[in-house]
C-alpha cells in the first residue's frame, strides 16, 4: 500500500511477507495487536472466513494468499501451476461471497498470468508474475479509493457531520484524507455495527488515530440521531453495487438508509464501481452467517440460553433510497450507476 | 402481584419485605440471578435510576419505595408525615422522566393517601394506607397488562411471528398468556436492543421460560429481517403514548416502525392508556443517559478509545408509522387514541 502520509493502522494490515502472509486480528482490534500468520492460501482462506479480517482487507489477503498459491505450485509443471492457482482462486472466491473485490481480484491475477498472456507459466516465473499482478491490482484499488474519496470529499460541506455504519476501511481513509486535502473538516457519528462492532471499534480508532473524535452510537439509535440533528450526512461503503443501483453493505445499512429517507438525510454510497456481473439484486448472493455470532459480543455470550440467532450479513437498500453511488469516475444518480461506464463524453453529466 | 399460573421470573422481580425492597438486577440477569437490596426509598430511587430495573420494574419499585417511604416517616407526626411522603414521590418521579407510570403510582398512592381522603395520617395509619393504595396500584396495573394483552391477542393470527423490540414486561406477557388462551400459537423474533441488550436477555429469557424458542437479531437487522419474511408483525410496548398518538418507546422503536413500515408489516402498540398529561410529543421529555453507556457491552468496553458515546434512551414513533394502539380499553387508530377515555358507547368503534 503505497499512501505516503500517516497511515492508518488497518490501512496497512494485510502484509506478505517471506514466509507468507501476516494478517492483523480485526476481530479484536483496537484493543489487541494481535497478527495472524497464514502460511499456506488455505490458511488465508480460513482466516477470511473466520473474519479475522473484513471490508477491503479480504481484497488484499487474497491478493496476497494469490501469491501463496504461486509460491506452492512453485514445483509444480506447466499446466498444472496453472491449475492450482486456480483452484486457490476458487477457494478464496468461496470464502464470502457477497463482496465481489475478492472475486475482481482472482480474475484480475488470474487474467494478467495464467489465463492471459503467460499461459504456461510457471515455477518461479509464476511467483514473480503473480507478485506483479498481485501489486498491481492492490495499487489499481487504492487509486480507486483516492478517486472515489475525492468525489465523495467535493459532495461534503466543510464541517458536515458524517453518520457511517460499520468500517468503509480504505473508501472512508480515501474520502476524509480528500476531505483535508480539501481543507474541510468533517464530524463522525458511527453506528457501533453489531454484531462484529466494526464501528464502534474499527471506524472509531482509525478515526481516533487521523484526529477525530467520534461519536458511537448503537444500530437502533440511528433515527434518534438524525431526529436529533446529529449528522448532516450518511456515508457508507458497499460491498458490491448492481448495475440497476442497489446497495449491498453490511446488515444494517438499509436501516440507515430508511433512517436518512425519514429525515430528509443525504445518503451517499462509496463503490469502485458497479458490478457487471450483477444486473439485479436478485444476481448477488448475500451471506448468511452462523446465528450463533449474533448471541455473543467479543465472545461473551450476551443472548439467553436456548435463543437462537439469526445472521444476514448484509442487506440490499434499494436505490430509491440512495442519494448517489460515489465511484472512482464521479457520482451517480443510482439509477444510471451504470452509466460509470459510458465512455467519457456520453452518458448525462455526472 | 396475583398472577396464578406459571409466573416467569421477571413478572415477580421487585420484592417488598419487613426490611425493604428486593429488586432483582435485571443489568444481569438471565446470567446472574442478583438482587438488590433497597433499605430505604433513596436506594430504591438510585437503583431505578441505575438501571436496577426497567420496563414494568420501575413501577413496581415505586409503590414498593413509598411503602418504604412511609415506613421512614413512621416517626413522624401529622403534616410532616404526609409532606415526607411527597418528598419521597419527587425523588422517585425525578428518577427517570419518561414513562408515565412512576409519576402515575406516586400521584395515586398520594391521591389515596395525604392528598385524599387521609390527608392527616400518619404513623401506622399511614404505612397501612400507603400498602394498600401501593397494592391496589399494582393490582390495577396488572389488570390493565391483562387487559391489554387480550386486545392485543385478538388482532395476532394463529401461528403469526411476532418482532418484539426491548423487553415489553407485563404487557408482553399479558399478550402472550391471552394468545395462549385463545389457542394461538406464537414465533418471537426479538431484538437484542443494545446498549442494555434487554430484547436478548430479557425477553429471549422470558420467552424462553415461557416455553418459546425466540430468535433473536441485532437492531440494524429489523429490515434484513423483515425483507426475508422472518415476522408478520411488530409488537411493541411503549414507556409513554400522547394523546395525539406519539409513541415513545425504548430508543429503537422508531427504526421498527421505519422498517415495518417500508415491508408492510402491521406495527402495533400496548400500552395501558394515552397519558391525559401529555397532549403532544413536546409534553414528554426524553430522558438522555450518559453517553459512557452506549460504549460498553455488560460492563466490558466495545468502542474505541477516544470515541464518545451518544444515548437518547428513547425514541418517538409519530402516529402515521403506527398501525394500532392497542390499550386496557381496545385497539386505537394512533391518531384517536385519546377515545380511549371517550365515555362508553361515544366515540368511533374500537
Amino acid at each position: 500500500m503505497s499512501d505516503t502520509r500517516n497511515t492508518p493502522t488497518l490501512a496497512d494490515s494485510v502484509r506478505t511477507t517471506g514466509e507468507g502472509v501476516d494478517i492483523l486480528d480485526r476481530r479484536v482490534y483496537p484493543f489487541e495487536r494481535r497478527w495472524v500468520h497464514c502460511a499456506t492460501v488455505e490458511e488465508v482462506a480460513v482466516a477470511i472466513e473466520e473474519m479475522v479480517t473484513q471490508s477491503s482487507g479480504p481484497m488484499f489477503a487474497t491478493t496476497a494468499g494469490m501469491i501463496l498459491a504461486a509460491r506452492e505450485a512453485r514445483g509444480a509443471g506447466p499446466g498444472s501451476a496453472g491449475e492450482m492457482l486456480r483452484a486457490a482462486g476458487r477457494r478464496l472466491i468461496a470464502t464470502r461471497p457477497t463482496n465481489n473485490h475478492i472475486r475482481d481480484a482472482v480474475l484480475a491475477i488470474l487474467a494478467a498470468t495464467v489465463d492471459g498472456p503467460l499461459p504456461g507459466a510457471y515455477g518461479q516465473q509464476l511467483v514473480i508474475a503473480v507478485e506483479t499482478a498481485a501489486a498491481e491490482h492492490d495499487e489499481a484499488y487504492l487509486a480507486g479509493t483516492r478517486a472515489l474519496g475525492r468525489h465523495a470529499a467535493a459532495l461534503l460541506e466543510d464541517g458536515a457531520r458524517v453518520l457511517t455504519h460499520c468500517w468503509g476501511d480504505a473508501y472512508l481513509i480515501g474520502a476524509v484524507q480528500a476531505a483535508e486535502e480539501m481543507g474541510k473538516r468533517l464530524e463522525f457519528v458511527c453506528t457501533e455495527t453489531r454484531p462484529y462492532l466494526q464501528g464502534a471499534r474499527l471506524t472509531a480508532a482509525t478515526l481516533v488515530e487521523m484526529g477525530y473524535r467520534p461519536t458511537v452510537i448503537t444500530d437502533g439509535m440511528v433515527p434518534a440521531a438524525l431526529s436529533d440533528g446529529l449528522a448532516d450526512v450518511a456515508l457508507v461503503a458497499s460491498d458490491r453495487v448492481t448495475m440497476d443501483g442497489h446497495v449491498v453493505n453490511k446488515v444494517g445499512t438499509l436501516a440507515v438508509a430508511l433512517a436518512a429517507r425519514a429525515f430528509g438525510v443525504p445518503f451517499y454510497v462509496l463503490s469502485h464501481a458497479p458490478d457487471p456481473r450483477s444486473p439485479g439484486i436478485a444476481d448477488v448472493e448475500i451471506e448468511h452467517r452462523d446465528g450463533e455470532e449474533v448471541l455473543r459480543v467479543l465472545g461473551a455470550r450476551t443472548a439467553a440460553e436456548g435463543a437462537r440467532g439469526y445472521y444476514p450479513a448484509f442487506d440490499a437498500t434499494p436505490p430509491g433510497l440512495v442519494t448517489r453511488i460515489i465511484t472512482e469516475r464521479g457520482a451517480f444518480e443510482p439509477a444510471r450507476v451504470s452509466d460509470h461506464f459510458a465512455p467519457p463524453g456520453e452518458g448525462p453529466p455526472r
